[in-house]
Parts: structure tokens; sequence; C-alpha cells
């Protein structure tokens, strides 16, 4: 099977997003996940811009990656400078990146316009940056920058271009749609082209969804040659994003019989995706091919029932292979099969009559009409769970709440304090504390009163919290009287665990989640919790 | 020049999509806008199947069309029937629709086992069906539902069941890719297939877009002879969503020399799109091909000055074809010429070594180190960029607020409070109000203090607030005290804008957003607001 190389974009072209900004951590927690995946490159940034990607070359070397190399990107060398003495160049040999990327200019308006040089020495630049690297790294690809609408207006200086890169010792010759305004024939001819005109190259592809055809592109790009797709996770990307990896990477496996990753590791590909789209603090695009949480829901009554009877019926491709999951939506069916299917995981084996069952889907139905959403908290689901089993042991008792932020003429931001009272064993704590804002001062101050009951509460540490305002069937009102749903995801150490709250005032809806977060630890811990059925 | 028609179903398969659910009204305007636009067939709905449906092919009949037929969509009839006793096909008759797609089945595993008829049978169906519907109808397109799979399966039944239809009158034989997993390739072969099998009859293409190759394959199928394309406006749909028209259009017009709504209708693609957007009630995909809010939007320093020298450099056509618009976003990335495309947006000729310059751009850097985002919060900015021109005016003097949220034992939720002192005119108003939550409170009271002396902000409402937990490299710890970011949407029934607030205090972020919106809203609408220069 013809092995196609991945090269992931996403911590440098996908960074070119208006919504994305990632810090050095971030971009290494993305690498490690990555490289799980088995993508081939993983390209970190570039050394020669700016001190976040030059500070991650470094910090990346202190772990050991099973899959990928790490690649640095530069463009060539600047006109009044020789090679070795062009900064940029020579911070990419210090990146310590065992593969690099270096981009140039291939069409002619270009060189000439914006480098302001003649086309020979246009080409001397890219023969010289090539040429100097060569010796420092085990991968060198050069990136023809707008080599498509390059190779109509002068195709001859382009692959002249290409040429020189090649010449002096480029691994990968690839092709950049960087306007993305090519349609698929054209990528078809351009790549044969070069094939034909530089006997012995070898080909990559990176392509811009301007005209929503990346994904074509890239795959039209493989058909006729090309052995490198160069893209990002979920398409992020300036203007319309880059080339879809996380469409790519299937289509080649499961339809065209390339291999990329391996259909092994492509089970982690919906995983990957929402990990970054979590560490980009992105909303996820639902309809999203493969990995969106749409890709296999069925709502029409019809295809639902032949769904149920054969999954080929609707469904392309089985969702597990890219690690997805069918979903069914708006059924009552649906619903009372998804509680049966989480009383397992917590160790009921309920009939679908139970009557807890019917508690549940109530519950939940009337929760959701003013918006919540389970599927993100799932502490908050077990607690209601357990709750309708039976489960009815209270840890502490709400009394009274207070918050307060203050801010006067010269401070630089407001003075946060709340103070709690709650009831545990009978005795009532009244405590205070002050925070970073109203909701840390709450959490603070109720944990001081509950702390001296159940010591565990110390290893409880909030990890993230998520404010979504809602819109849609569940928003009442416009503006700052929306619904908001908080969500708030905490550890112990030894697990984690997202609770939720929904209400239009940010407090009541933050003090839902903090309650949730508590109770869930103590029931966790608790040792008496099983209720007997 | 070669006429394709486009054939939306926004109206009918678009609202299979979960997210979507639209009124007998919300399906009136949206004809009436795709009318505007120029397609060719708008799909209302399936009037055998619910009330709204046939509702709306009453309605629509009291409004002239200019440009479109209004299509109604139904099933062959069923087995145990005659056409002529089959209620669906009647309403079909009876919605006065003066086109119809009738769809059958044509893979043989789904005649046999989802209709549970003979492969004979099931070709009587979709003639009879045809026949009976033909003299009632000016136009009449079959839609082979699964047709690659069929074609792929048993190539010889599926072309015999669009034999059938094309002899007992259909004008147009839709192939169907109703689990979206074709590639383009095999739409190709299919579709040269089924021309030379049934000499003289016309093909349509009905794609969805779960290989991310929708768009490709209705490109691929009008290439290879389809006369008409089925799609839906921003791509809606079930799962992955349908072959996306505004994606779709531009192409055939602006790429391969096609013509479909004609280029002068073509610049109401992004307002037709935005407004279909905005009647179903769902948030815009920034990155969306042609029509998305970041279509045209250049970040990078390096982009933008190429921009300004020459758009063809990152453009691959003009937005406004489409009735898009350039954006320069501000951001660390970028440079000075985004500062002065911005300064030239609000009347200022500035030089690039212009001190103004300056202090903006190291004003724009520092405050991105704590979270701000100028590109989200144009409003911010322009105060922002304001004062380092000069303008010094201030319209009020903060002296304090103070916010309480109180919640007792039985409430459902906590009592918001803030009160407000701001200085006017050198005097001091001290103002109180309750709302719901915090945020809500202090714009309330804050507004009470302001309104005697600018009558004018009684005008503004506050439409939306986003709110964004900051990691990367702006967060600085994590949980409850982690920096959040806050935007505000502010109208005056005349225009729109946006503001910011960025602290790890949520009430400091919200009140420093609010205070930009009123500043602006002043700003704005103050006539000496112009420094001289």
């Amino acid at each position: 099977m013809k092995q196609i190389k991945i090269y992931d974009t996403t911590l440098r072209d996908g960074t070119q997003s208006e919504e994305i900004n990632l810090s050095v951590q971030d971009k290494v927690r993305i690498t490690r996940k990555l490289d799980d995946l088995g993508v081939h490159y993983v390209e970190g940034g570039w050394p020669g811009s700016n001190a976040t990607d030059k500070e991650f070359f470094q910090e990346i070397q202190n772990y050991a990656l099973k899959n990928c190399k790490v690649s640095a990107f530069g463009s060539t060398h600047m006109n009044r400078l020789t090679p070795e003495n062009d900064p940029n160049l020579n911070s990419l040999i210090e990146s310590g990146a065992k593969a690099m990327s270096i981009f140039g200019k291939t069409w002619d308006f270009h060189a000439t316009s914006a480098l302001n040089v003649t086309l020979e020495r246009n080409i001397e630049l890219i023969r010289n940056s090539i040429g100097y690297l060569r010796p420092h790294v085990e991968e060198l690809f050069f990136d023809a920058e707008h080599f498509f609408d390059g190779f109509k207006a002068n195709p001859e200086f382009t692959i002249n271009c290409l040429k020189a890169a090649y010449e002096a010792g480029a691994d990968v010759l690839v092709l950049c749609d960087t306007n993305g305004g090519s349609m698929p024939e054209e990528v078809v001819e351009a790549c044969k082209a070069v094939l034909e005109k530089i006997p012995g190259c070898n080909i990559g592809i990176h392509a811009h969804n301007d005209c929503d055809l990346a994904v074509a592109n890239s795959l039209a790009a493989v058909q006729s040659g090309a052995v490198q797709i160069q893209g990002t996770m979920n398409g992020y990307g300036e203007r319309c994003g880059n080339a879809n990896l996380c469409s790519i990477i299937p289509n080649l496996e499961l339809k065209l019989g390339y291999e990329t990753i391996g259909q092994d590791k492509l089970t982690k590909l919906k995983e990957t995706s929402t990990y970054i789209t979590e560490i980009a603090n992105l909303r996820p695009f639902l309809r999203q091919p493969f990995v969106g949480q749409a890709a296999f829901a069925h709502k029409g009554g019809i295809h639902v029932s032949a769904v149920l009877k054969d999954s080929t019926s609707y469904e392309h491709i089985d969702p597990l292979l890219v690690g997805n999951d069918r979903r069914v939506l708006l059924s009552d069916l649906s619903g009372k099969s998804n509680v049966l299917y989480k009383a397992k995981q917590y160790g009921y084996d309920l009939d679908k009559n139970d009557p807890a069952v019917q508690t549940i889907l109530a519950d939940i139905k009337e929760r959701e009409t003013i918006g919540f959403e389970y599927s993100a908290a799932e502490a908050s689901f077990e607690l209601l769970f357990f709750k309708a089993m039976g489960w009815s042991k209270r840890y502490f008792e709400f009394i009274n709440f207070f918050v307060v932020d203050a801010k006067r003429k010269n401070d630089s931001e407001p003075f946060s304090e709340a103070t709690v009272i709650v009831k545990v064993h009978g005795q009532e704590n009244h405590t205070a504390a002050s925070g970073d804002g109203p909701v840390n001062a709450l959490d603070k101050a109720l944990r001081k009163a509950l702390e001296p009951f159940y010591p565990s509460l110390k290893e409880v540490r909030l990890q993230d919290f998520k404010v979504r305002v809602l819109s849609g069937a569940v928003r009442q009102a416009a503006g700052t009287s929306s619904n908001v749903r908080l969500l708030i995801e905490s550890t112990d150490g030894k697990s984690q665990w997202t609770t939720m709250g929904v209400s239009h005032n940010i407090i009541e809806a933050s003090w839902q989640a903090l309650v949730d977060s508590i109770n869930y630890k103590l029931f966790k811990d608790d040792p008496q919790k099983w209720p007997s059925r």
C-alpha cells in the first residue's frame, strides 16, 4: 500500500486563524497528542519570527516523540544578506528541529513586486537557502508559495524555482495553493507537469480552503503522485482555513487505499480533533465530516429505523473507525437506551420499563428545555442518576450566600468577597473569603466551611471553567439577561470531573456547578453511596 | 455559456439538520430571499409528510416569484396502493407546485430490505409514480436515492430504475449520494455511464458532505454533463450537511465558466447566506468559503502589506463579487500596515512613521499580552485609536461601583443589585438597580446615572455577550481565577458595535466592556469628536 506522509501545520499555519492563540505549553501538548495520533511531521512554528515559537523548539526537545518529527518553518534568506549571515536561517538551525520547511516565492509577479528582486536573484535565494541548510537537517522541504498562481502566469519560471530547490537538496517540493483558488483539475495538471519536468523529485501539496475544495485538491494531488500532504487539524487556518487533515486522513485510509497513520491509530482521530478544539478553546463544528458531533447523527424517523436495522443504509463508514459514535436524535427510544447504557456503566442492569428510567428521562427533558446539556457534564448527570435511583444523602445544607464586588476610583480591579452559611451535621458554619472575582471568592468561602468536616476536599482543585451564553431554543432574552451555561472541571489528582450550572444569573450558574462538584467528590469517596435495589 | 440550474433544498433537506426548525413564515421569507438571489428552484418541503409543509405550499401561492419555481418533494407510491389512491402523490398535486422531485430506491439492497419489494416491482413503482404525476406539473425530477451505492452494487438494476423514470417522463434524473461516501472520480464515472446508457436524458447531482467532498463532487458532476445541482445554503443538512450552494455557485460562475444565477445576482450571495443564518437562528461559520466573515480576513503582517499593494497577492477573487468584504485584523502578528489600513477607514492618511502609529501598536501589544484581542472588538479598537490620535474628551468619570449577589435558603436564585457613582459635568450621580445577575444590574445602574445627561443612551440595547476563559499565553492561572475575555455586542437600532473587557474578575471585564460600549455610542454621536491633525 502506498505510504503518504502527513505534515501537520496546525501549530504554524493553523494559528494564523484569527481565533487561535497558543502558548508554548499548549503547543507542547498538541505536539504530543499529534505524535500519539501518528502524523509524520508536526510543524511547530517559525523560530525566526517570535519568542513563543523559539521557546517551543527548545522545550519540545525535553520530550521523546514516538512517531513524528518536529519541523521548523522559515523563509529563504534576505536579499541583502548571505545565507550564513541571515538570522532567520540560523535560527532554524539553532531550533534543533529534525525537519524544516523553507518557503520561497515561485510566482514571478511576487518575486518582483513583493521581494523587489529579479527573477534570477529569486532563484538564487532559493538555491542558496536550501543549500545552506541541507547539511544541518535530516529532512528538508521546499514550500513553493503561490505555486499554482505562478504556474499559470509563468510556468517556466515556477518550474525553475522548484528545480533550484530540488538540485540544492530539497527532499520534497511542496506545491502551495496559497490563495486557495485552484480547481482540482488544475492541481492534477500541475502535479503531472512538475513530476515530468523534474524527474526524480518528490512532490507534496499544501492547500487552502477558499473554494471549499482543499480536501478534494489534496486528494487529487495524491492521486497525481504527491507523497506529502500539509494540512491542519479541523481545518484551522487563515481565511477559510487549511486543508482539513481530519477529512483527508480517513479518505485516504478508508476510501482510496493509501496508508497514512494506519487504521489502528485512525480510531484516535475524533479524540485528537476534540482535544485540539479544547486546547484552542474553540467551539467544535457540529457538522464536521468524520469527527463532528453530528457526523453520524440521525434525525428523520425513516433514517433511524433503517440505521437500527442495518447501519450501512445511511452511514458511509462505521463511525468507530474514526473513533466517533452514532447518535440517534430526538426519540424517546434513544433517550431510554442512552440511560440504560449509562446505568450499566454505573453498575445497574435496568429494565427499560423501570420507573427510575422514566424519572431520569423526565428530569433530563425538563432541564434540557432550560439549557442543561448533560453530554458535557457527566458528573452532574451521575448525581442526577443516583438521586433517581434513591440516593438521598445530603453532605451539607445550604443556608445563605452573599457576594460583594466593589471598585473605587483608583482601584485597578474590584475587591471581591463572599460569605457562606452552610449546615453540616446539624451545625451552622459561617465563613468568609476574598478572591479573584466573585466565583473564586464563593468557591473559597464554601470550601472553608466544609473542609473541617470533609478534609478530602483539600485535594480538589478547579482546573477550568467555561461559560457559554445560550442561543437557540433555550435562550430566553437578549443581552445581559441571557441564560448562561457554566461548566466547571475539577480534579482531585486521581480523577477529573465536569459539573454544570444554568441560570440567567452567572453567580447562580457558578454556584450550582460548584455545589455539584463538591457533592460529586464526596459521593465518589463515600463507601456508603450505593443505594440498594 | 452553459447554463446550470440551481435547485435549493435548504427548506427540505436542510431542515433535516438537528439545529434547524423553521415555521411556515420562516420558509416563506427564505423562499423570497432565494428568489431574489436567482436560484431556479426552491424545494419547499414534503407536503405529504407534515402540516407545516402543506401549509407552506398554500401560503407561498400568495407571492409572485420572479426567478424561481417552488418545488414539492415526495416519494414513489406505496407498494400496496395504486398511484391514483396514494395520498402522498395526491398531496403533491394539491400543493400546486410547478416543479416536483420524486425520490425512489435505486439500490437493490434497499428495495428488497427497506421497501420489501422485488426489484421488478421497485422499477414499476418508479414508472407508475412519474407517469401519474407527469400531466400535473411543469417540471418533474426523479431523485435516485442511494444512486452511487446502488450503481456500485448492481449497476444494471440502478440504470434500469433511471431508465424507467426517464421513459415515464422525468425531465432530470438526479443522482443522489445519499450517504455522502462517494469520491469525485466515482461521480465522474457514474455520470458518464448514465449519459451513455440513457441517451437523451438530463442528469442532476445531489451530494452530501460526509467526506468533505460535496462541493467537489457537485462540480465534477457538472463537468461530466450534469445540468442541475441540488444543495443547500451554508451547507445545512443532516449529519455533515448537503452540498453547499454558497460555494458551488461562485465556483461555477467565477472559476469554471458556467452560468447559474448570473454574476450580477452573485453579489447578493453573502447577504442571502447571512439572512438565512439569522432566520435559522444559527451561529455563522467564521471560516465559510466565499461568504464567511473570515473568508477575506488578513492577519499576518506580511500578508497585509501585500494585500494593500495588490489584492490579488493573497485573494483568489475580489470579495465584492460575492458581496463580501476584505477585513484586516489587528493582532500581535500584525504590523504597522494593519493600523494604517484602519486609520484610512477612519479618515486619516497616516504616514507609517507617525508617532501615533507607534503609540497604537505599543498599546495593542501590551494589551494583547494580557488577553485583549481587538479583531473581535472593533469599537474598543476605535476608541483606542482615537485616544492615540489625541481625542481626550471624557463623557463621565468613574467614582465607585458596588455589586451584591445574595441568596437565601429558599430562593430559587440570588438577588443581584448594583450601585454606581459617576461624575458627569462635575456632578456626582449615585444610582442603584437590581438585575438578572450582577452584570445586568451594573448595566442598569450605570445607564440610570448617565441617561439624564445623554438621552441617546436610551436607544442602546445589549444584544449579546460572550465570555471566554483564556487559555494560551494570556492565561495566568487555572480554575476560577483564570483570565476571562468578555465581549459585548450593542446596538442603537442604526448600527452595531462590539466592545471588550479582560480581567480575571468577570465583573471587572464586564464593566470595561460596558464602559467602552457607552463611550463608543457617545463618541459616535459626538459632532466634536474628530481631533485635528
